[in-house]
């Protein structure tokens, strides 16, 4: 590594940083600048990676946020090592912008474990920030009359979505490849959750996010995300202690359904006030911040409830899009979710261990050839939800299966507590992998080719117009 | 603390929340959701402590930002112990945000202390992005060529606001207080630097942040952070080995001039080919996340280079806010700082521990004293520098003198580094405490009267029009 600033290397300036937060102890005192340093440089990687990603994607056709993912992947574990975590078990010594720090900001290597850390730390924070206001900003975008409207056509494809994958899955597993039951009800169990930010932010990039078949695609994924947390719960409990307690599933299952009911419903009859409180407020920014508030505190009963924080926002943009500030409400919000969302997605590309996909390491074979049958049963199983859609009007199925396909860091989870508890075996455990990696990128272009194929035909163009439409009103 | 959620206390219920992140190791498996819960729910205190100060003062007819300092003081370290930082020496039990956790979200007391650093490091975090997001709306806001042209003015004002407190404050304390000269000095130093925050924030919310006075005012801050950053070097290499190396400052004087200038003539340079280059983007965000880019690069060059990183976002935004699209930026980056800047003025409200202020306790008294001498020479010293401004036109130059008086975080940085060194004694520490304390808060009431009082004359509303017709521009 070179040393970018010569000149720096004078003793006046390796002391600390005097930035402008108050330090009454020494060792903070060294440590808070270099951390605040630290995060300043990763999102400087972090936006031009998303940028450079995401134009380059348009320019191809194919949706930015693959763009963004791939960004993510460059400058991740897998290839610059620039945004890395320790929670996939790296340490300062792999951080490239740990290096930069020390080669630029006189970092001294005592502290290079501690900023490394702190800065991680505050990078992941600032990425679940940005799932958050994803999903609130969806659920502004959202309109809950036609969601509960095609509440129930939602429901049917995200149980139909939870048990084909589930059910194909295991008994696949069980008799193709000879496994043990609780490993492949394991296995089984991580095909099942769509991840929601994937396909949200595709929807919302090519306009569809109104259209009957992207509320049918939120409704389900907001349920299969629920369904997925409860089968989590089920077979962790399974894998750890080899039983079940139904009341605790019973528990779980009661305390999404009393939250997501509970608060729109609440929420709609206090929405008034709301408005009446932020009409009354003075100072600058009063309706941004005041939606915040609510949006904050649903995230964190929904994370307390063991749920999960997302779900709090997005029913807090559900009930805050009811509302007449709604356009205006959402006007503010697009430039925070711009300069938030990106970390998120860098952050999902950045984690992404693309090792486990080189066929000429020979212990990843075995992983590969489960993979491959891991990402067929994924695909398959997502896809036929599309058709369980049932009523009158006619509805772009393709769409609605393909949307459903990614399964994104959920996966990832099931991966990690299956790893932890030591029912997955080493190659089991990266099929998983390879499985999310792979259903995660795919569904982005399929997404966009079955919405584009869908303009063809008179339902597209209804469709286009049903958005354009919301998007005027 | 009452248990909210006495369901939650069910065994299934205590294990990791199974969030978005994917994590793959048991024990940040616990930490990450929980760090996630606690940041949600300091955002949640932060917020509602902005608003109900800032709509309390705006009511009374005080600067809101005023009641964003108040609220921080109410919970903060001073009152309810909601937002407290173990930069002053606070721990998980004293963080009433750390209860909450333990009582609603299931947080064990042994990884209590883990989450309470690792949430005040990302609360940390973001109000240092708070105060360089406010400097780079201050630079959008800014006008290069009125800079210029007041530039002497501003020169004058600073370095008079430097010279005649430190002269005075040192002087006195010898004088009057038969102090040593090193605490002398010292105490003298930290009388100097003027916190730009405050006052920034206070010119816009009275819209005269683009007038004469507002860029006279400016100008000199800018300048006199710089000054105060050399000061600061010298005095804590004084305290330290007892002599100062002039090459040294030389080298801190050299860096700032060549940062301020450089990075405003080649951001000149370089600005039509950033506006080509956004232009020519196809996703969403392009203006705000390239505009962004150059402000983090600029930051985190100020602060590797021992300027501040507000430095280089002050300069990104006289830049950027010099290209055809200021306009539109201005507009995307107002949300983004009314998210993030109260998160700053919170913290600072937060970080003032008024218990130095009670004269009840003995100990405290002697530190009173000088505190009331300092406060004084305080307000003198900056006050005078509004008469030194020459030209013909006439400018308010109360108006100039008050804003120059808030020290901020820059004099509690001074106390650290002269408490860290030995060099202050506890009741000198307290006085400069009070002394920051007491300029932070009587500024923002009095720039108001000055600015008000001065619309009663011909002069003020020749200001006023100058603001308005640069807002139409």
């Amino acid at each position: 590594m070179p040393d970018f600033f010569p000149l720096l290397q004078t003793p006046l300036l390796q002391g600390p940083i005097p930035l402008l937060a108050a330090e009454t102890e020494a060792s903070s005192g060294e440590v808070a600048p270099l951390v605040l340093a630290g995060v300043l440089l990763s999102l400087v990687v972090i936006y031009l990676a998303s940028k450079v990603g995401g134009e380059i994607c348009a320019r191809i056709n194919l949706p930015p946020v693959l763009g963004e993912l791939v960004g993510g992947v460059v400058v991740g574990v897998s290839a610059l090592h620039l945004i890395v975590f320790p929670e996939s078990g790296a340490t300062a010594a792999d951080s490239m912008i740990i290096s930069l720090l020390q080669s630029t900001a006189g970092l001294s290597p005592d502290i290079a474990g501690e900023v490394f850390q702190a800065q991680s730390e505050v990078v992941s924070v600032l990425a679940e920030m940005g799932v958050i206001l994803l999903l609130f900003e969806i659920g502004l975008e959202s309109d809950l009359k036609e969601l509960i409207k095609v509440g129930p056509q939602a429901a049917v494809v995200a149980i139909v979505g939870v048990v084909t994958p589930f059910a194909l899955g295991t008994l696949g597993l069980l008799a193709i490849f000879q496994m043990a039951l609780v490993p492949a009800i394991f296995a089984g169990a991580a095909l099942t959750a769509t991840s929601i930010g994937i396909t949200a932010k595709v929807l919302s990039e090519l306009r569809q996010l109104s259209t009957r078949e992207g509320q049918i695609i939120i409704g389900a994924a907001i349920l299969d995300d629920i369904l997925g947390i409860v089968v989590l719960a089920v077979v962790a409990s399974l894998a750890k202690t080899g039983e079940v307690k139904l009341a605790n599933v019973a528990i779980l299952i009661f305390s999404a359904a009393a939250f997501l009911i509970g608060t729109i419903v609440i929420g709609r009859l206090l929405a008034p006030y709301f408005l009446g409180v932020v009409k009354e407020m003075k100072t600058r920014g009063e309706l941004l911040i005041a939606a915040l508030i609510v949006a904050l505190i649903l995230s964190y009963v929904g994370a307390i409830i063991h749920l999960e924080a997302i779900l709090g926002a997005f029913a807090a943009g559900l009930i805050l899009g009811e509302t007449e500030k709604r356009h205006d409400l959402e006007e503010q919000v697009v430039p925070i979710a711009d300069v938030l969302v990106p970390i998120f997605f860098i952050s999902v590309g950045a984690k992404t261990e693309l090792g486990v996909l080189n066929p000429m390491d020979p212990s990843n074979r075995e992983g590969l050839i489960i993979a491959a049958f891991l990402v067929l049963v994924a695909i398959v199983g997502k896809v036929v939800t599309g058709f369980t859609v049932f009523g009158p009007e006619k509805v772009n199925k393709l769409a609605i299966g393909f949307g459903m396909i990614p399964r994104g860091e959920v996966g990832l989870v099931f991966a990690g507590v299956g790893a932890a508890s030591g029912a997955l075996s080493d190659s089991l455990n990266a099929a998983i992998i390879v499985m999310v990696i792979a259903t995660t990128f795919i569904a982005p272009p399929l997404l966009r080719i079955a919405f584009n194929q869908d303009d063809g035909d008179g339902d597209g163009k209804s469709a286009e117009t049903v958005a354009l439409a919301a998007d005027e009103s």
